[in-house]
């Protein structure tokens, strides 16, 4: 059994907190790290008994095997250096940090450390992207040319977490940048992007946008295009597509439930499900066994601080390019 | 070039009049019959120099090689004896007449001639039934277990229509009676129906229903279920269902674009075509084309006087199920 | 938190073991009675102390608030006595019993108690059914003229069960004559059934078919046709529709991903999700919270013994009707 | 009645000629020029009585009211200064031509004649654009916020088109240059594209590619992005996406049926339609028809000689933008 300790008790936190203590057959929150005494009774509800506000002394006093840091970004850097110090395998929330030398610091340490990393990139693990993988492991496509994402929130997140998110690019897209890596099995080398305020004026006081396009292209001369809006009125809009030599890969939305009704007015159907939390509910479950697996098994997760680096990389350059109209190398980033 | 005579120009003999002269490279229209005077400016506008309110009249003036029966089903007997007796080759539209004795009597007289007759089941030449069919005849669904017909019309004829029609299962159900018979490829032994008035109460003051569901067992075990009404507020609802023991066939409704549209209220897809006129307009120029190919290749059409008889026998099986509640044997009515 | 024992770990209470423990917030089960050891594993497993294999001792030994009863059929009826007897509320598993006399002996006995009684029909707890039942609540149809189901299982259940399960009417079509009934909102007053067996010959054996289509007539005029087969090579096939006078609401399959692969062949989508332990897992967690949710509110169960009653009657109904080949009133039956 | 001559009798001239000659109730074709005798009996077999092999003789021998120029793109200049000279009104294939230069001047020429012009971007009368269109117009989207096109071919044209068409983004991806500018409703700015070969190596040689994405920004602030494809193996591609502040609206593909067919592998729907013939036979037929009508009601065409240009020069400015790498501007261009 794994003995977990969480790292910050938001949306996230109490995703995994709540998916390990009821679901995991082979691990177990055993402590709870949280900003403030408000997350104490949520703990004990799902029968964690050692609530912290400090790090330093959770890592002390509690055996612990493995580390989910699901704290703000901002606070990732320190956090994750407190638990490579102390040895912790870690399940790291993405984005890893904000700045490429933050996390290429954090690599070397934990290359020298037999630490296992995971970086929290769970869209990997929704089944439609599960299915397509296989699929194109399966090599059911012949060589991908082209892969298209579509991802668009229901709404912008609240101001607050806005501004320290580090934009659309960075708090959004990233997983769709790393989805592309992970979905072409290459890496990207150019990036051009553009994008806008259509819809949430505040966003744009404190400079981020609602909107972007953004086109990769690969070390093996596929490409991605991948659209980023917050002001999807019909719903949280998560689509996938993978041409390829031999054919076609899709992934619709999901819904609810399939019921249609038919009318003098047309055929209507229902609206994709709420937002991330639920649209993503088996992806974070299984993102979460795939990491305990991993310890169990003492291989390597099959998200590492590559990936973490890399999804961080191609956001910055998304943002620059669309801040300077032109293409961004990647290697003028990393 | 075949010479084709049409007698009557309703809603089913303009159609053919204008597929005939605009789309058959194989057959013209040289003559048409018409109650009354009020169709010659649209034979005119469709280059029919002959225009007779007389079908006597038009055998004996125009060197004419096959006539379509497009009058009301109540002139048929009349007309048919007429053709036959002159040896024009026949494609008539469907009823061939109400009395089973009538058509028995037309029967027998076809099969002293070499006349041939082809009775307008349009539908089995739908691009959705002839896709169907070859997938049967290539064996994919192995041995037919049920087949399920859904045929709603989006409000019920006019009036003066219904009096003549012979009601709901020979005017409408007719269509499906045939249809199920063709794809189960065998002949119905049982009729099981039961028939109501939900909306249309002048309809019942005529001792006519507007919904029914009918069930036929086949002489191979198969079944078949057709629902019929004439009260879909969503449209014309025409679809097909064959199940067997390696899958499913489905069939879904046609609509006249492909565009959704996405809201807050959900995803909206555009409802079915209008009504039998543009929905099938494929099946009425492809089955005046098959009658036309059977008299250029001297060959006998695909679907005979025996089919118009069985689907009528069917039909009146299926009043008289509904009208007792019980099953009732086509041996009673044949 | 009520205090749950249940009767059965076979398929079903496995089930509603696994979802009290996991997901019931205000349900607990203290005890298991099972036939014999095997299943003492799995009770320690999800955290059950008591363990017995006879009802009497548990009712004796342990404090219960409600009973599951999810043993065989065939011991539904000694096992529900006791329960009555002991003043213990019960959820129990469809059908109630075989025999109609014994249903209404039981009704009697609750009647005379405040034990409160729910069969378990899940699937009216399905999220499709919910939504359906929701927009029939506020009239969206207006009133409904027919409804559709079809319900198909991907193979027939092992011999030794469907000898002892009163065959494919009383434990498959059951539940869809239950959905009828709750969609229409109106009682059965006549049944028409049909079967057949086409490919499972050891059903026929005992005495059982395996495809049936049955035909419902409802007090306010309504219908309902049913399509049952245990033959559907592409996997579990559950549909619903309901057509009325404003509209058709339809409830179609639903796939464990929403992926589909295009190829010069088509476009290929998956089909339907494994069987019913998968398919109806919602509706089994939602049925029990309902339970649990009337006994808290000191409410009357949702689905009652009068609901268990009819649905076994319609299913004896119709078995009849197969074998006499006629329209069978309820009337005959209860 | 219009009196049309058609200069051109390849696969698109060949379209016009059976449209106007089968359907259109105004207009007629009176003479056809080709550059051979080749297609004489397919003129005949249309009923056309003149036929010429120079235009210059079909102007002066034939009282004509308007040219359909469906000639080689390299022959656009001399045969519309010719109509332009002659005073006919003009239905021109697209491209105009591949030099803005040579547009501009014939533009010029046209604004100094009364000589109506419309160029053949016939998609815009496809009937899932009219639908957009029409919701687009009736404000159902709100303001527009990006535009998706999915536009890929079969398979690549005949090495002997490709070598004089002006390559893909003149010869393909200009008919989707021409509809992001319709369904946004503002014009181009900017431009970035990228484009490689994948799959036709013999394209390449003559310096074209098979594959290409294309950034369009627009005046007021939206986007477009546009995927071509010369590769695709299931078929005929052609999907638009429009999103806006209050939903989307999204045409898919389009299928000879509706019958999709079930097994234990998947629940497989057929593929897109053959190639454009097929795709937009309504499309053609339609803008036929409004360029006739705009003659007889002598009010401008819906697609003038503007709209041409524009096209044109965002093509050129997607081509260097995909040689160069970078952003083009259109002022860079025109």
């Amino acid at each position: 059994m794994i003995k977990i300790g969480i790292i910050g008790l938001g949306r996230i936190g109490q995703v995994h907190l709540k998916n390990i203590q009821l679901y995991s057959p082979h691990a177990k929150v055993v402590a709870v790290c949280s900003g403030s005494q408000k997350s104490l009774p949520l703990a004990k509800k799902f029968g964690v008994q050692n609530y912290f506000t400090s790090l330093e002394q959770m890592l002390a006093k509690v055996d612990i095997d493995a580390l989910v840091i699901a704290s703000p970004t901002g606070f990732h850097f320190d956090h994750l250096k407190l638990a490579i110090a102390s040895e912790k395998h870690i399940f790291c929330e993405k984005p890893i940090d904000l700045s490429i030398q933050n996390i290429q610091l954090l690599k070397k340490q934990l290359d020298q450390t037999s630490v296992k990393f995971m970086v929290g990139f769970n869209r990997r693990y929704d089944p439609n992207i599960l299915k397509i993988k296989k699929d194109l492991q399966e090599d059911r496509l012949g060589r991908v040319q082209s892969i298209k994402l579509i991802s668009r929130d229901p709404g912008p997140p609240p101001m607050e977490f806005i501004k320290t998110s580090g934009g659309l690019f960075l708090d959004m897209a990233i997983h769709d940048f790393d989805l592309a890596r992970h979905l072409m099995g290459s890496e990207v080398t150019e990036v051009y992007a553009t994008a806008s305020i259509f819809g949430n004026l505040p966003l744009g006081s404190v400079g981020d946008v609602d909107t972007a396009v953004t086109l990769l292209k690969f070390k093996d001369k596929g490409f991605a295009t991948i659209e980023n809006s917050r002001n999807s009125t019909f719903g949280y809009d998560q689509r996938v597509e993978v041409f390829g030599e031999q054919g076609m890969l899709s992934a619709s939305n999901k819904a609810d439930n399939t019921v249609s009704f038919s009318d003098n007015k047309g055929v209507h159907h229902p609206i994709p499900v709420g937002f991330f939390i639920e649209r993503y509910k088996e992806s974070y479950l299984n993102i979460l066994d795939s990491f305990v697996e991993s310890l169990e098994k003492n291989e390597d997760p099959e998200l590492n601080v590559w990936d973490g680096l890399q999804s961080v990389a191609i956001s910055l350059a998304a943002k620059k390019s669309s801040e300077e109209n032109r293409v961004v190398l990647l290697s003028e980033i990393i």
